[in-house]
Parts: structure tokens; C-alpha cells; sequence
């Protein structure tokens, strides 16, 4: 498995508290809340008009800053990333035996 | 590292094609790339507003909301999320060379 | 001049305080800030996705809906319309004259 | 009734074939439909925070940031401001019979 979001989410913890006269985190960080809040919705609306425009290309750059910005807004909440990853495990359990349960008994 | 989401966009791409009575995944996908696209802006929202109410319970769940569509989104138009993480990777890359090049010299 | 958006200002502010079982108004106001703001936001979504779809009824119908969801938020937050309408004369004026002041000397 | 409204649609229709570089509405029509579609998002992501910081002054500014985005996308598809209108009332109409046949008899 790839250690890219958790590598991720350690450099935007530690950048935190860096000099946001040479980092973008510890500059947005200082900016507070409602700004990182503002990122996450503006790269999804990016994110929204990559896919509509079916441009392939788009939708990677866009993906990435929606899921760089989210990953600034959960640290912002002193949320892990893997609170997430468990809810998507969670889900993927209930699911898993929800499908089961639903299927067309042979 | 966790294996959660590479298994989740392996799930997603599997269910596409599953029974849309039985399958989440194979209803939304049936109702085609508007549908899936408006998910992810509609998660952003919950996640933006979760964030604003400090309700640290709520934002674990909207971001996963927002994961499961983003990779919806990505599935729909048959990009693979490790373009997305090969992004993420090669920014990294770049700003640790910036934020190198603008520490102050000691 | 049309009266539609101050006759529905002031539908929306009668109706919050009827019964939630028959007004849809009543109903979202119950559910409260968040509730209203989560509308403005997503059928801003739906806007976005009409426009990208080139699709000129649903974009009447999501605007419509988008402005009327906004006149819910306004309300909630005790904002009369006008205060957005001087605002808008306000900066018309002022756009006015730094139009003039850009003009190419004749 | 105030013509404010009208006459920023008129405004917007006139000066989309000025000069982008003395006017921002002929600036912003020259990037494209999906430029101004990313801008309603964006103002409807910070009237959403507004709201949610319970931020009168700011909510004031954000909607007439909407408001604006949302007369240029109409005119970038062409669909006069009175369409919504219609739409509004049509509703306010229906919505009205509604409301009455759900009263509850005296």
C-alpha cells in the first residue's frame, strides 16, 4: 500500500506551525477555519466542473487539491485520517453484508 | 499502510455493473456522471458546514461521504486514484524543493 | 417593476411560523441555520451542473430554487432582500465610474 | 417595486462585448461558461460560511457576490432573469393552493 495520504497528513501537521511567509499550510493554517473550509468547497466545485467537462486531465489536479485541502481541514479539527479510513472500513462492512443479504437467492 | 481505499475504488469498480435494485454504487452510477458529480459538490457542502459547527463526529462522516463520491467521480470517468495520490506525490516533491530553497540560510 | 421577490420575502417570513406539517417553509426553518445554508449550497451544485450541461429549463428551475433558498437564508438571519439590493446600487455606482474613469480618452 | 435587478441584467447584457480590460464582466464572459459557473460556486461556498459564522455584514456581500455570478450565467446562457421570475411565481402559485388545501378545516 502507498504511505502518500499519511505522508500527507504528517507534512500538514508539521508545516502547521512553520513560517507561512515560506509555507502555503502554516499560511492558510494562520488564515483559520472558514478559509481552509472555503478551499474544500471551491476545489469541489472545481472538482464538479473537471468531471461535467469530461476532462480527464482536469479532474486529477482538481482531485488532488480537494483531497489536500480536506486533509488540511481535518488536521485544522485535530481529526486522524484514519477516522475516516475506519468509517469507510465500517461502511464497507455494513455494505458488504447488506449486498449479501440483498442477493437473489439462487 | 491501510489498504482501505485502493479496496474501496476496487469495490466501487466492481459494483458499477451489480444489480441497481441490490447495489448503491450500480444505482447512482446508472444515473449517469451529472448525478455522481452533484454527490461530490453536495458532500463538499455537508463537510464545509460540519466543519463551520466544530462537530468533530459529523466531519469523520461527511468525509467519507465526500471520499466514496470523489471516487465515484473518478471511477465514472475511468481515472485510477493512484493518478490522483501520483499528484499528490510530485507536489510534495515540488514544495519540498520550494520550501527548501526559501528557508533562511543559516 | 416586478414584485416576485419581495412578495416572496415576505411569504417566506409569514410562513416560518406556520405549521411545519403543511408549510415547506415552516418545515426547513424548524430544521434550522444549517439546514437552510446546506439548500443554498446545493442547489448552487445543481446550478453549476445545468450550466456545464448546457441545459437552459433546468437552468430556470435550479436558479429559482437557488434563489429561493437564499431568501430563506437571508431570512433566518433577520436580513431584509434590500439590504442585498443596496448593496448591489451601491457597487453598480461605483463600477459605473471606474468604467468612466478606464474609458480610452476620445 | 425596485428595478435594481433589471437593471444590473442590462448592465451585464451591454457590457459583455466592452473591453475585458476596463470591465470585469466582459473580463470574466471572455474565460468561458465554465468560469462563471466555478464563480456562483464559489460565492454560494462563502454565503454558506457566512451564514454559519452568523456573519450579518458578510452574508450581505456574499449574496450580492451570488446574486451577480448568477445574472452573468443566466446571460452567458441567454435565459432572461424574467424566466426565474416565472418560475417563482408559478410556484408561489401552486405552492399557495397547497397550502391552502392542506389547511386544516375550521
Amino acid at each position: 500500500m502507498r504511505a502518500t495520504l499519511h505522508t500527507l497528513e504528517q507534512t500538514i501537521r508539521q508545516r502547521r506551525s512553520a513560517d507561512p511567509s515560506t509555507s502555503y499550510v502554516a499560511k492558510l493554517a494562520a488564515r483559520g477555519r472558514a478559509k481552509i473550509a472555503q478551499k474544500v468547497g471551491e476545489e469541489a466545485v472545481e472538482t464538479v466542473i473537471a468531471a461535467m467537462a469530461d476532462d480527464r486531465a482536469e479532474i486529477v489536479g482538481e482531485s488532488a487539491d480537494l483531497i489536500f485541502h480536506l486533509m488540511m481541514l481535518l488536521a485544522d479539527m485535530d481529526v486522524p485520517f484514519d477516522a475516516v479510513l475506519d468509517e469507510l472500513d465500517r461502511r464497507e462492512g455494513v455494505s458488504g453484508i447488506a449486498e449479501k443479504a440483498a442477493r437473489p437467492k439462487g
